[in-house]
């Protein structure tokens, strides 16, 4: 084994275009391993750990390229044939990049002043040098993106107090993935628009919920990352807050979903305090909780990066059905069940939503009464004696129905309708024509809405097509779940969220963005519309970091 | 008002008939109210509560039809009209049965002798005489399902006993469906033929399960119900116990579902350790309970209908997946990921499902390192350093993946292709390659089944379509999340079920039954292709329940 080094001074290059090429020559006849990397101090340790060090290294500033050569070979002529052509590679870079089609500027003060709208600056510098200009780009009024790990946890909290005060999102350190209004920064997926936001704190996890939501046929209004620090009892969910107070504003956002490992638990109260006042229907997801409780007012927390997406895309279809019913006045809900099991199911689940404790007396088949809501079973004896089973005669519920009218506190009336042989021959027709009677006696003044769960296939007897029909002619809103029921009722009885809110201009039109280090980053939003500007940043004075502060005042 | 009663002498009518007739004619003109029931005893007590007793009542016998009109017309014409009504409708519904394409038979042993391959008994009279008719086709070598409710706990216990020492099911008493090999009993719904056999307590539980799953592309082999008593602790699931063991014998069911009310501890623990001992993938839904553990082996603890119908549907499909890939010798599973959130949810539900404990010190990326399994987050520090992350630079995971050719204790590889900006441009032709490889090294020997997700969206710049190809080709599995790929590896590992055992009788074929009791439950098997016998049960001896008891040892 033999070790060649070369220098290339002044040449700055990103580690990530410098790491693949590293790996391509590494491929090359005659050689071991190639290692291109800036001469910084950290990189140089780097060499002398994996006995790559070469005494030429020592000379290298952070400015210069360091080309190792690990070869079998002993002339000196391999290690000039591969510098060679690093050469070549990033004179060919260097020349696609002229035809890219954005500008490029050596310092934050041009890279803006090309650029005045520029609001994200989206930073990939090595870590140990991006809290500078994560400082300039805050107290310069832009959100910031920080894609860089290895960034203190020291600067991390300074840098979010600077955010706060300023009314800043700061997303990161090490935050792989967001897409702000369509914009793809950095590790992104182009996902079809929708009404879902997310907020997270795991690149690859936002990346999985949306690619599974566009999968589920969902689409998504934003998706903010946080960085993986963020809820840590030290940083205390500083961009978590300031990201669900954006969604919270922002009118494209109709649900959010939330996600992140378990937080310490004074932050995780935040977080759910913060989700419950959005006032939007919200999906949390702490990673590896297991929790007793799933669905409490408007947040409701999953378990697993399926489930989230399923919960989040039903939200958003919900959410869209209760914005096309009348507002109702009366807050309560009945529920009158022909089936026990889906009566003790939205029972249940009405119970847990609403913090209401189920009745366990079940006397008269009631399964729930409380706070103005009730849900009855009425296949309970109290109600068959003496007459069939309300799944063949609808008579008694049709009279219940009925009775609905002098009770405006009822906002919703939950039913279900069950089909299949010794049912009744026309359940459907039977509820529409008492929920017709009950509409035309409450009038426009006591607005009711109607949900329905329909039991049976399309092979039944009844004709399961005309039976949602008659449903739908009726108004009758049909839930796909006993679950779905329930979370559209109590969407349709809690109090909206303030619609009157301004959306943030963050959020409100596609973002314009400096680009600070990786220059793919650059490429890909330009790509895709949005007016971006590279700063081709590289340590300056040399790697001094005394004198780069100094520096970064004046540029 | 004005009370008028007729009787009609020797006229049994089933009940359900009676109160439908009962509604109809209550609304004629002129009329309050009609009712119209048999003369048992029950039945006089219950028009003395209602205010509807007529001192011509006391001589009805339970084979005489009592007509009670509440008018407000004093003339006795109007009873006398209702009466003629009733006969006339009443001679209707004998036409039309006459005309009903299958046999009727006056007693049990007509009935047998002229079906004598009659393996069901389909049993709804009124409760109080279900007893001796259940205990009657039990002896006979009957399995029974007794819609009949009101069955004395006593009688239920001892014909459950009875049931099991013959190896025959008893479904029910209060059992509102079944359906046996396409035959459907009582209330069912038609659902496609399927993989997917439902066992349970709850009739209208049943139907939204066999609803939900018809509407989510899947069906089922069989529904077995078992009476809402069954789980109790003096009853202690004997039938579910039973029908446990039928479905596991079964080859038609690949996936079983349970659902109930929670039962007392002791049953629940038997139950669990009967659906474990299956050996096919089930799911478990105790209503009401908010299971800490979801996915313990085999069995998985659902919540809501409408997650154990998508958690039974996935699990039949990925039966299906599993049944076509090659059986691995070696055990272990080891995940391979780029993605931290996915290796993540990898880790903590393989350890959820097989009892493991997870890695807390997550030292050089591993999340799960126990028992020949393990997980590896490759986005760990311990493998960035001086390389870029995995999603844009796979060689380090490649080298990992050809590396398992010297470890057939490795049954499953679990990965993630992650699409998206700054990922790799290729990155499922990586895997492919990678794999093929070690497929290629480990040859036929060490079989190994590799399964990928796919995060990412058909938009995306790298062709999904594409990618799932490559994938493909290189005969990787694609599942569709994180939890999927667990509960595949899970499935592939897990020992396989005993398939040499022989499916029962009763599920083998389509059954052959004698109805006793409501009619239109012999409709609906024949309109089903169902042979069956109707027997036109009526209480003997004019109700007289010892000489009933003397009649049935001699019929």
């Amino acid at each position: 084994m033999m070790l060649h080094a070369m220098l290339i001074k002044g040449t700055f290059q990103d580690s990530v275009t410098l790491m693949l090429l590293s790996r391509d020559l590494s491929a090359a006849p005659g050689v071991n391993r190639v290692s291109v990397m800036m001469g910084t101090p950290a990189n140089k340790d780097m060499y002398r750990e994996t006995g790559l060090w070469h005494a030429s290294l020592s000379e290298a500033t952070p400015n210069d390229l360091c080309v190792v050569v690990d070869s079998d070979a002993q002339e000196a002529s391999t290690a000039a044939a591969i510098a060679a052509e690093v050469k070549e590679r990033l004179a060919e870079l260097a020349r696609g990049r002229r035809k890219a089609g954005y500008a490029t500027a050596r310092s934050w003060r041009r890279a803006r002043a090309l650029l005045p709208e520029a609001n994200i600056a989206l930073i990939s510098i090595a870590g140990h040098y991006a809290a500078e200009p994560t400082r300039r780009a805050l107290e310069d009024g832009c959100h910031v993106m920080l894609f860089s790990d290895n960034v203190s946890v020291e600067d991390e909290l300074e840098l979010k107090n600077l955010a706060r005060s300023k009314g800043l999102l700061l997303m990161g350190p090490d935050c792989g993935t967001s897409i702000v209004a369509a914009a793809p920064l950095a590790f992104a997926n182009r996902i079809p628009a929708g009404t879902i936001s997310i907020v997270g704190a795991s690149g690859s996890g936002i990346q999985e919920l949306g690619s599974q939501i566009a999968g589920l046929g969902g689409g998504i209004a934003h998706a903010l990352g946080l960085g993986g620090r963020d809820l840590s009892e030290r940083i205390g969910g500083i961009s978590a807050l300031t990201a669900l107070d954006l969604v919270a504003r922002d009118a494209a956002s109709r649900v959010v979903v939330f996600l992140s490992k378990p937080p310490a638990a004074a932050v995780k109260a935040r977080i759910l305090d913060a989700l419950q006042a959005i006032g939007k229907p919200a999906v949390a997801l702490f990673q590896g909780e297991r929790p007793a409780r799933r669905d409490i007012g408007r947040v409701h927390l999953a378990r697993t990066l399926d489930e989230a997406a399923a919960l989040a895309v039903e939200l958003a279809r919900i959410d869209a059905q209760v914005t096309a019913l009348p507002r109702v006045a009366g807050r309560g809900i009945c529920g009158l069940y022909a089936g026990g099991t889906l009566a003790t199911e939205a029972a249940l689940l009405l119970a847990e939503t609403l913090d209401l404790a189920p009745d366990t007396a079940h006397a008269d088949g009631y399964l729930l009464r409380a706070d103005g809501h009730r849900i009855i079973d009425l296949g309970d004896d109290a109600y068959t004696r003496s007459r069939p089973h309300p799944m063949i005669d609808p008579g008694l519920r049709n009279d219940m129905i009925q009775a609905l009218a002098g009770e405006p506190a009822i906002g919703v009336l939950l039913l279900d309708v069950v089909l299949g042989y010794g049912a009744h021959s026309d359940p459907a027709g039977e509820v529409a024509r008492a929920v017709n009677a009950l509409q035309a006696a409450r009038g426009e003044c006591a607005p009711l809405v109607v949900i329905a769960t329909l039991t049976g296939t399309a092979e039944d007897p009844q004709d399961r097509d005309a039976q949602v029909a008659a449903l739908e002619q009726a108004g009758i809103v049909i839930a796909a779940s006993a679950r779905a029921a329930v979370l559209l009722a109590t969407q349709a009885v809690l109090e909206p969220n303030q619609n009157d809110m301004e959306t943030p201009a963050l959020l409100r039109a596609r973002p314009a963005v400096v680009n600070v280090g990786l220059r793919g980053f650059a490429d890909d939003l330009h790509a895709n519309g949005v007016q971006v500007v590279h700063q081709q940043w590289e340590p300056a004075a040399g790697g001094d970091e005394r004198l780069q502060r100094l520096i970064s005042l004046l540029q």
